[in-house]
């Protein structure tokens, strides 16, 4: 099978999510999937289910605290590499069939990593591996490059309403 | 934890899947999930998976033929009928702290379901249980006591360059 490249970007709820969910139907025809985290250092419900499942590995990449798009402190930027350098072995690698790279179009946005090198990866990858990009605000570039890419919109949320984020259903 | 209703709808790819990433991420907090699919009668990846998962179950009511919109057969009706009384036992039961009822928007939209009866069961459901619908098409009845909804938009899509549906992937 010829890995696609996909996108889920928008200010809705459901881009990582969609991601966990196509993590679990492929893992259902025996596939490898990686999730790498970008900017995510606490990882909740599907890391706990991660460990409990046969293929499939979750390693988030980031800090608690809060990234300040216009002055990044050095250590997120640090971070956002570390993740990038490590999606670059397992993509190359190739033992991954699908390669999540969570929340990289934020850290595209927020150019903690650079365009050119992620372009540069993608280019590189093996045939058969599936990258999925996930996060608000995907560069136009990465779209170009991209087999699939969906937007996914608020049409309402609850937490706009008062409710706050809950446990196993936000995180 | 109050249970909400949520929506996914739109015409981008992701819908169903969305919901899958939903019960995975629950999954690891120890929720209980069903997901029950209308108008499918092929369940591929998820449900190779959801065999292999505690706590999560998927049932699929469908024929295997295409329904049509205009002059649904009875058949289509009975199965979609057969699906949302299916729902109910499961939703008033409270056992499952996460009911998923897959492509229902469709079957509303196909109008092989009553809007009344599924708005009845929205109102009736005990307060811990949450609700997901999916599909295109989403009544604005159902959006109006959603608690959440979210739009997933195609901005491209591989099948409309002559990709071919690819097994673990889109199914």
């Amino acid at each position: 099978m010829k890995g696609l490249v996909e996108v889920y970007t928008g200010d809705g709820k459901g881009k990582t999510t969609v991601a966990l969910g196509i993590a679990f139907r492929a893992l259902g025809h025996g596939y490898k999937v990686y999730m790498i985290q970008f900017m995510k250092s606490v990882c909740s419900g599907e890391c706990i289910q991660a460990t409990k499942t046969k293929n499939f590995k979750i390693k988030s990449f980031g800090r608690a605290s809060f990234v300040n798009k216009d002055n990044p402190d050095p250590l997120d930027i640090e971070c956002a590499k570390e993740a990038l350098n490590f999606a670059k072995e397992i993509v190359i690698e190739g033992r991954y069939d699908i390669v999540i790279l969570d929340e990289i179009n934020v850290a595209l946005d927020f150019k903690l990593i650079d365009i050119a090198s992620v372009i540069d990866l993608i280019k590189n990858k093996p045939d058969h591996v599936e990258l999925i990009f996930t996060g608000r605000h995907a560069p136009q570039e990465i779209i170009d490059v991209a087999d699939l890419a969906s937007e996914i919109k608020e049409i309402k949320h609850p937490l706009s309403k008062g409710v706050s984020s809950r446990k196993g259903i936000e995180y």
